[in-house]
């Protein structure tokens, strides 16, 4: 069953058939979004034909995923997704709310939200036989394209600015891509991962570009609609998402997720979904502010460098996610970042300050009176502290040093140990 | 139902009751065997009653625990455990074996195999309502103690020697422990923890001196039982399992595994276990070697710093596990550890250099004749890739730079790109 009739532009509402290989609408270079046969699998499947299926993972998802059974089992690649919620008491009392959940992307097999998308987009890159699959990243995303696609032996190139940290790089590297670092900054990357696409007929990744990330991206939703909307009885009660914004890839994809759920009558209420961005990188914050739909670039600038974007690849959607669900934009300071990172810590989370953004936001708009304490909320870490300790290193203060004796130890604890 | 029956030392035989809250032989120091109510367990239980149980992690297999359920649902503690098993086509190709299983202990909360033994004792330390439990760590199990204690209330505090890496050390401390440096080296830190727990009452976690970090580790035996034994029909072949050793409590937690699956008759064949350890660090292998329970001290120096140890403190039961199972200890250089991060990573695995290390032992065993095609053959990686970065960038080689333009790149590409 082919469930991908094809593309809609999201600017001007063209509608382009599935049997064009796209990106961006060739019209007004608008974020494509993928159109799915939902009649059909709406007739095809109920609710309980998804839930029941066995699968752990986003591919338990496939019926509406627009890509055929990609194969792999056994391999990181069909082992993204899947990932854990928890419910930390402690932070749920601080904020004195009814119910908090954190959905923990840092469980997945690179560490980070991304490999969603890289999972799909693969699967995509199988099914029109490319021999190379590119993408312009420094971070988590070429990460996920990296590991997940060396895990089913499609070959990877990744363009990076050449600044990027080494540590980053060694981890394409272990992950046996091809990195090429270009002498310029991760703009120029993009451009020339796009042209080498085009010329040697790669398949392109890039984020905010390619219209099949979000659709990985989306299995996030689907996975808190089983766990917590159906699990947790949320019918009537719409769940309040918490989310951190960079490019606007992932809220997008998560409000995709919402929609077919709704369109499929899975479920009776949209979530609200609540866009977290840092002060220092807040294009998209900044649009919705002013209700606009014009995202203005900005010199991005932000200790939570999985978000720190100049000009949002992902901006428009990224605004109706939060403004058609009654969700919000929310800006919070380098400063609330850290302190995120370290309240979560405090659950035994450890998440990286793009992932701890999403809480700071949180904190924010609860003690604004934003969330009220009935409301239910989903906060989501988009990725593993693991991946950025020197920022882990900013959130705590010093231990102290003492002589290894009893007598040095009862000193120091009399004065401190609580 | 208490299954916890008492102790048994691994040296001299002596038997101790479950009323006694010990930690090593009080007669000869010799590390202690929980012993459990096996028969009682036996009546109680068909092996479909343990494997149909709903949970996912390790607290799945609660009912051959030495503890009670210690609840705590929808925290990281509770999702220790619960590892993937990826079956890695190319490697399994590239050595020749019918059957390669790869298990990811990376994916714990706290990303390492340590996580399974913390959960167990902390779920000790609250049946013993102990305030605090401590342990001297300066890595994995520091942090898993760390983030499991805090995801449950529990006060953890962490000795470790003052010149630990600064990043190692930002972890405990974002995991909200009471992390205490000490001006000397780890034994020192080992020493004033023991100390401590004896002056204040509280819980010692420290590796090969508390019993119940073994009853913790053998979890991954159980899980590998149901996933691999049972689901891939090994009844009567015994699965080769090659595992990384520096203290030798994770082989030790394996073997009891084992050994407890085969009193309950649930198993037919004991699997053989091979242990792997750095050249650098490789007391428990020489004494092996020699046929020997003689543990001599060496002075560790090796890359793959989570089994950089100088006085083993499980090395004796370490023997054990792989001469009384028909396996055996294998060495090899911190070159062929840098070549397993790169080979694993080329599967899409991202291990550390001591989880790394079991994969490399394998490889030499393997081209050693000691393991042959038809032997199924599976490898724990112990430790998430992200824990150790500055190895990862060894293990690799430099990416090259290039001007951003399409000439440039294809200049490049006819040099190099296969």
């Amino acid at each position: 069953m082919n469930k991908f009739l094809g593309y809609t532009c999201s600017i001007c509402g063209t509608e382009y058939s599935c049997t064009q290989e796209l990106y961006t609408c060739p019209k007004d270079g608008g974020n494509l979004d993928v159109v799915l046969d939902l009649a059909t699998i709406k007739r095809k499947y109920e609710q309980a034909d998804i839930t029941s299926r066995e699968e752990n993972y986003l591919w338990k998802y496939l019926p509406l995923l627009p890509v055929f059974d990609p194969g792999y089992e056994g391999t990181p690649f069909r082992m993204a997704g899947g990932t854990p919620v928890y419910s930390p008491r402690r932070l749920k009392e601080e904020l004195g709310l009814r119910d908090l959940w954190v959905k923990d992307e840092g469980k997945n097999p690179t560490g980070s939200f991304k490999d969603r998308a890289s999972a799909v987009v693969i699967a995509r890159a199988k099914e029109l036989k490319s021999e190379i699959v590119v993408t312009a990243s420094t971070g988590n995303a070429g990460a996920a394209l990296a590991g997940l696609a060396t895990a089913v032996d499609q070959k990877a190139v990744i363009f990076a600015p050449k600044n990027a940290p080494p540590a980053k790089v060694a981890q394409l590297l272990v992950f046996n891509a091809e990195v090429i670092l270009v002498d310029g900054n991760y703009d120029a990357a993009f451009d020339l991962s796009v042209e080498a696409a085009n010329e040697f007929g790669w398949y392109c990744r890039n984020t905010g570009f390619n219209p099949f990330t979000v659709e990985g991206k989306k299995t996030a939703a689907f996975e808190i609609w089983e766990d917590i909307i159906i699990k947790k009885n949320l019918d009537d009660q719409p769940l309040s998402i918490f989310i951190s914004v960079g490019d606007g890839n992932i809220i997008s994809g998560i409000h995709k997720g919402f929609k077919d759920l709704l369109s499929l009558g899975w479920i009776n209420v949209m979530p609200r979904i609540f866009g977290v961005q840092s002060e220092g990188s807040a294009a998209i914050a900044n649009a919705f502010k002013k209700d606009s739909e014009e995202i203005i670039p900005v010199k991005a600038n932000t200790i939570a460098d999985s978000i720190s974007v100049d000009l949002p690849r992902d901006g428009v959607r990224a605004i109706r996610a939060a403004k058609q669900t009654d969700g919000a934009y929310v800006v919070v300071k380098d400063q609330q970042i850290l302190q995120a990172v370290s309240q979560l810590g405090k659950a035994g989370i450890f998440a990286e300050p793009a992932g701890a953004t999403a809480y700071a936001g949180l904190v924010s708009a609860s003690e604004a009176g934003m969330i009220s304490p009935e409301d239910p909320v989903l906060v989501v870490n988009t990725g593993s502290g693991l991946k950025d300790i020197k920022a882990a290193m900013m959130a705590v203060k010093d231990a102290p040093i003492i002589e290894p004796s009893m007598s040095a130890l009862k000193k120091y604890m009399d004065k401190s140990v609580k």
